[in-house]
Parts: C-alpha cells; sequence; structure tokens
C-alpha cells in the first residue's frame, strides 16, 4: 500500500484486501466445528450433564485450534509474501485463488476429524485434512516461483537472498506435510500430530518479511 | 487508492471495500454446500462408511468448485472494472448493489444444484443456477454501460480503446450463459457443464486491468 | 482515507474498515434465510417437487430481497455520513456500535417474518422486524446529531447547508418507518409492504456525499 | 495507515486489516445464537404461539447483547493499541493471533450459556464464557508489554504518559474477570451479571488513543 517506488504502483492492494476477508471468515467459522449442545427437556434436572458434553467434545475442541493455527500461519505467509510482491498477472491472480479455496476448505475436513476422530472411519478424514494442507504447500511454492522467476512480480528492492530463503522455506514444507499425509495411513494419530506440530512448528520458525529491505544485499534488479 | 490525479480523489474505496468483503464472505459460505456427515452411534464399527459418503457427496465438491471458481472471476471482473472508476453515483451504487445480492444469492442454487444433482427435480436447481449467471453477466453490462457512457465515471486516463475493448467482453457473456441457461431445459447436465467451463474460460481469458494505463492509445477525456 | 486537511488525519479509517466488515457479513448471511430442501430420498422419482417448494419459499425470497436492499440503504447512509467525519470520540463509536448490534440483528426477524408470514402469528415477526428499523433510523439521527453538532467530528470543509440537508433527511426517517410499525398492528402485509418500498424509496432519493465538497457554500467552521 | 514518519513505514496494516476481518464476522456471527423458531405445521391457528417463544428466547437476546458488546468493546481496545503500534515481530504476530482465536471462540460460551441459562448444568457455561474473558484480558496483557516493552514496537511519538496509562487499564482487567469467574462458581447469575456489566463500564471508561499524540509530554525514545 505505500511500497510505491519510482512512480510503480503496488497492485496488489484490492487481491491483498480481498484474500484478508477469505482468510479472516474462513478462521472465524472454524468454530462452527464446535456443536453446541442444548438441554435434554425431559431431564433438566440432571445436572453434570453439560460438564460430561464438554468432556467428550475434547476432539472438536482439539481440532478447532489446530485449524485455527494453521490457517493464522497459512496467513503470515501470505502477508509475508505479499510485502514482496509489486505486479499481479492473470497466473498469479488464478493461483491465490486456487490457495483461497483450499483455505476455505478446511473448514470441512476439520469438522469431519472432530466427528470421526474416535470412530474406525476416521482414517479418511484424517487423509482428506492431512492432503489438503500437502496441496496447499504446493500452491504456496507454486504462486512463489512464479512470482520470483527473474523477479516478475517483485519489488525492485528485493535482493537475491531474500527470494532464496523464502523460496527454501516453502520448498521444504509439502515434503514434511506428505510425510504426516503418509503417516495416516499407517495412523491416523500420528498424521494428524504432526500436522499440529507443523502448525506450532511455522509459527514459531516462518520467516517474517518486513516491507523495508536491509539494503545489505545484491538487489534483485540493478545492473 | 492511489489513483489520484490532478487533485481529484478516487471516490470508490468503501465501495470497493464492502464489495471484497462481501465477494470475500459468499466465497467462504460455499463450503457449507459440503454436508459435515456424522458417524452413526449404532455402528461405530461399521467402517468404510465414510469412504462411501464422501464419494456419494461428489455432487457437492463439484458444486463447490464449479460456484468458487465461478464467484472467483466475478471477482476479478469487478476489480479490473473498479481499476478503471473513478467516480461513483446512484444508479453506480444502485446497480453494484443489485450484482452483490445476485453474487450472494449463487450459494442458494449452488447448494440445491447439490442437493437435487441426481433427483427428477434437479431441473429446476439447474436452471435456477444458470439464470442468476445470466442476470449477473447482464448487471455487468448495466455497471460499465452506465460507468463508461461518455466516460462518465471513469478515470481520465482511460482510453477509448481499453472501454471498447472490457465493453466487447462483457456483451459476449450474457448471451453465453443464456446458451447454458436453455441447454438446462434439454438437458441439466449440459447447462451446467456450459457454466463450468465458462467459469474456467473466463478465468484464462478475461481482461486484467492495470492501474497504470500503457499510454499509447488516445485517451478518452483529453481534448 | 485521503480527507487529510491541515494535517489534521482522519480518524475514522479503521471505524469504517469494521463497519463495513460487518455490513458485508450481515448482507451476506441474508441468503442462509432461504432454507435449502432436500430431496425426499423415499420418492425420488415424485418429481415437479422442487418447483412446488420454490413457488412456496416465496415469502423467504422476498424478505431475502427486501432485507437485503434495505441494509444496502444503510451502508450507502453511513458511507455518505462517514465520508463528512473527520475524527471520531466515545459516544460516536458507542452509538456506531449499537447501530452495527441492529444491523446484524437484521437476519432474526428477516428469518422470522419469511417463516411466519403465513400464519397468524406473523404479527410478532413484522413488529419485530418494523420495530428494529425505527430503532436504525433512529440510531442515524443519534449519530449524526452528535457528530455535527458544532461541526464536533466533521471534516472543516462541510458546510452549514450539508449537515441541514444530510440532517432533515434522518429527521424524516424514524417517524416514517414508525408508521409501518403502527400499521403492522393493524395489518401486518401493509407494514411489511412500506418497510419494502420505504428501502427502495431511500436507495432512489438518499443524500450522495462526495469526498470533495462543492465550496459554493458557508463552511462550517471557518470564521 | 498514515502514521509514515522519518521514512519509517507503519507495518501493521495487514495485521489490522485481517483483524478486523475476524472481529467483524465473529460479532457478526453472534445473531445465530438466537434460534429462529419454525410455525407448527399441524396447529397454524395457534396463534399467540410466537410471542410465548420470544419471551422464552430472553437468555438468547441477552446472551447475543452483552457478547456484541463485549466484543466491540474488545475491537475499540485493539483498535487503540495498535493506533500506538508501528512495527510487528513474530511474538506479536503469535498473541494477536491467540487473541483472535479467542475472540471467535466467544460465540461458542455465547450459544452454552444462552441454551443453558435456565438448567442446573448452566453452571459450565458461565465458568466457560467467564474464564474465555479472563484468557482475553490476559492477553491484551501480553501484548501490550512484548510491543511497549522499552517502546520495542512503538510509535515514536508515543510518550511514557502513554504507555503508563494503557498498561494500567489492561493490568486491571483480568483481575475483575478473574472475580466474575469465581463468582460464577457461587452464582452463575453474579458471574455473568459482573461480565454484562464489565462490557458496559470499559464501553464507557476505556481509553481511546488518538493517532495524533499530544506532545505535552516526554517522548518515550527522543534522548
Amino acid at each position: 500500500m505505500s511500497n510505491v517506488e519510482r512512480g510503480e504502483e503496488k497492485e496488489t492492494g484490492r487481491v491483498e484486501a480481498f484474500s484478508d476477508g477469505v482468510f479472516a471468515v474462513a478462521v472465524t467459522l472454524l468454530v462452527f466445528a464446535i456443536p453446541v449442545t442444548h438441554p435434554d427437556p425431559n431431564n433438566l434436572t440432571a445436572g453434570r450433564h453439560l460438564g460430561d458434553v464438554l468432556l467428550h467434545e475434547w476432539p472438536n475442541f482439539a481440532a478447532y485450534v489446530v485449524s485455527f493455527i494453521t490457517i493464522l500461519v497459512m496467513w503470515i505467509n501470505h502477508h509475508s509474501m505479499f510485502q514482496m510482491v509489486q505486479r499481479i498477472d492473470r497466473e498469479f491472480l488464478i493461483a491465490n485463488g486456487i490457495l483461497l479455496l483450499l483455505i476455505t476448505f478446511i473448514n470441512y475436513p476439520t469438522a469431519l476429524v472432530a466427528s470421526y476422530i474416535l470412530t474406525p472411519d476416521e482414517n479418511y478424514a484424517a487423509l482428506l485434512y492431512s492432503g489438503t494442507l500437502v496441496l496447499i504447500a504446493i500452491l504456496y511454492n507454486w504462486i512463489w516461483r512464479h512470482a520470483s522467476h527473474k523477479g516478475r512480480l517483485l519489488n525492485r528492492q528485493i535482493t537475491v537472498a531474500q527470494v532464496t530463503k523464502l523460496g527454501q522455506e516453502y520448498r521444504f514444507a509439502p515434503f514434511i506435510y506428505l510425510v504426516a499425509f503418509l503417516l495416516s495411513f499407517v495412523s491416523n494419530w500420528a498424521g494428524l500430530t504432526v500436522d499440529a506440530a507443523l502448525a506450532v512448528y511455522f509459527a514459531f520458525t516462518g520467516q517474517l518479511t518486513r516491507p523495508t529491505t536491509e539494503k545489505k544485499d545484491v538487489p534483485l534488479h540493478h545492473g
């Protein structure tokens, strides 16, 4: 929004606003993965009932928290990447659109995992959940490669080192999410635990891009 | 937001913000067209059940993806058009409002199509779906004609060639969506397939408007 | 956002962004007032069924359209008012918050009216609907009076004539919505019809405030 | 957005946009805590029924209003705090993310309290509601302490007095929400009443931060 340089305008304003909206709605709707129970009208004096219900709903609470952190980390990634992007083109918009489709989709496997985690059917839910995260990680690679190839869509002040560093982070992610996906075939719990651990791991290690570059490095575009 | 020129302020800021919000919420709510199944409490060991459910829910997944891409393409259109618009007036706000009403409405025929696609009733769902897309295509024509008539609401740097090109794209769309609508009377599948194909087609061919015009052309307003 | 003048910053940016978000979500959720029917699994060959359902759901479609236009007009009002507001204070934020509460609440009486319009109970739904609109009209008066009293929170370029004109529009509205409310005691249909007519009327007559004032008039603050 | 000073850019733009989106969606979804009743199809002439239903739903209306005001006050707090913040870092983003998780979560205990308030089970609902508010108050302290420690992330024009004043407000809140939480063990009604009173109290007393500092005070960073 303020990365204007040499009279070249940052074109990503409305794409960021729209993407922020989708991320914000998707992350807020996750709370509906926790079903609201209602008192039994025939047994209002039963007592302790709600306490039991809340305890038995722990998979829903867990799924809500893990998916919230996952989408939050995806948003921080998105934010970091767009800090460096100055221009847009069709492929960038299409890839970003498919990424948003997958982000909103997370609500579905989240609800499935919460609903099926204690049944033998849970396998399909865990695979769908992990599989969605693999696809999202691939999408980030697609978007970043397209945007950064020969600095195509980047802010001219971005340095080669910054591009390389972010690219390495992204390249790493699909493989480790694939491990979680494959683990789900052996044990749903192992797969989902890796997914949860990855959300926390990336929250603490993912690169934060500042709008102001450090200028100690070779810029991408200057001759 | 930054198209300020000759002291004339871009008036569309909050209209864009509001429209982005509506598009973002509408597109995110589509995921609820996929119903979350719950395990059968009397038969937790049945197994394989969820796999079957997911296979049988393919119309819901298909409807979700097609409507997501459709709304996304509508948003890119909206974005491209508003890049060129500098001023607002009442008719512009009213037409944009009706467009947003139709965008949010898409959630309803999407859910209907997903629900009825395998029944004889599906005809009504397909007609409502295709009919909504015809109306949206007409709305884009209304908005663009009103905004671009004698350059009424446009940025003064927009050229005649740009206006003509976008107008031609928009003029084309209602007729081809009408073909999908009419095809639905003969075969629901044919109609819906054309709608899906159009979403993909427009994603790959729709015009992307840059905020900076190329200045090789005759500007609309300079004498 | 760009009304910066004499080094005085427009303080309403995030209040507008938050309000736009609430309006956008509230208006998009209205589509859920139209229940998605599902095919009867025991009678898939019944045919024509969905056509009948859609015809019988006309109150839901009507309620959706009327409430959509109503909230849209409220948003245009909000937009026009905030064009003139430069500063915020506590009372302004509180009044705007209560206004947003009522805007989001419209979803509830909309669904009630749609659900009860063909039953004797409809009276309560119509009263709740009209009553909410009376309260919203009163809130606009509160906010505008507070903001414009001695030009308290306004942009210094706003003229006395502009303040008076908008104030007159707002003063008019609660009384005419009160007529709809009182009519609902006699006839629900009369009350709701007046509400619907008012939405359309205000869409076509409500004042649109330009960010650039016309400067033909006496400014509020210059000595 | 316009706090640019000495060439240092405000980094919080998209974090504010995303947070505003989450607050706006969370506050708008609260209306779904009021269930929409449907007429009894076997007894359409029963009359007066809806009036009774609305009266019996008063806990839902009360929960909706109290939670709306609570989230609104949280948003005003968030707005005031971010007025002073110039830079972001990882801990700030993580803490803000957890805060947003708790804000969206409020929808769940709100619906529970509304559903269980007239049953013996209500105790768990009241504890979950009050407990969430305690955690939110703690989060505000975490975020502010981290941002303001040695002025780490603040706008350089913020004065020591402003930092101290806001810090004192935040330090106060967790303890008073803890009182409401503990009161809920003795009496649900007492606990929830204190929560409601606090929402109103903070709406009328919470600090509003202006983007322009008053410059009567010692700035934090100048030597």
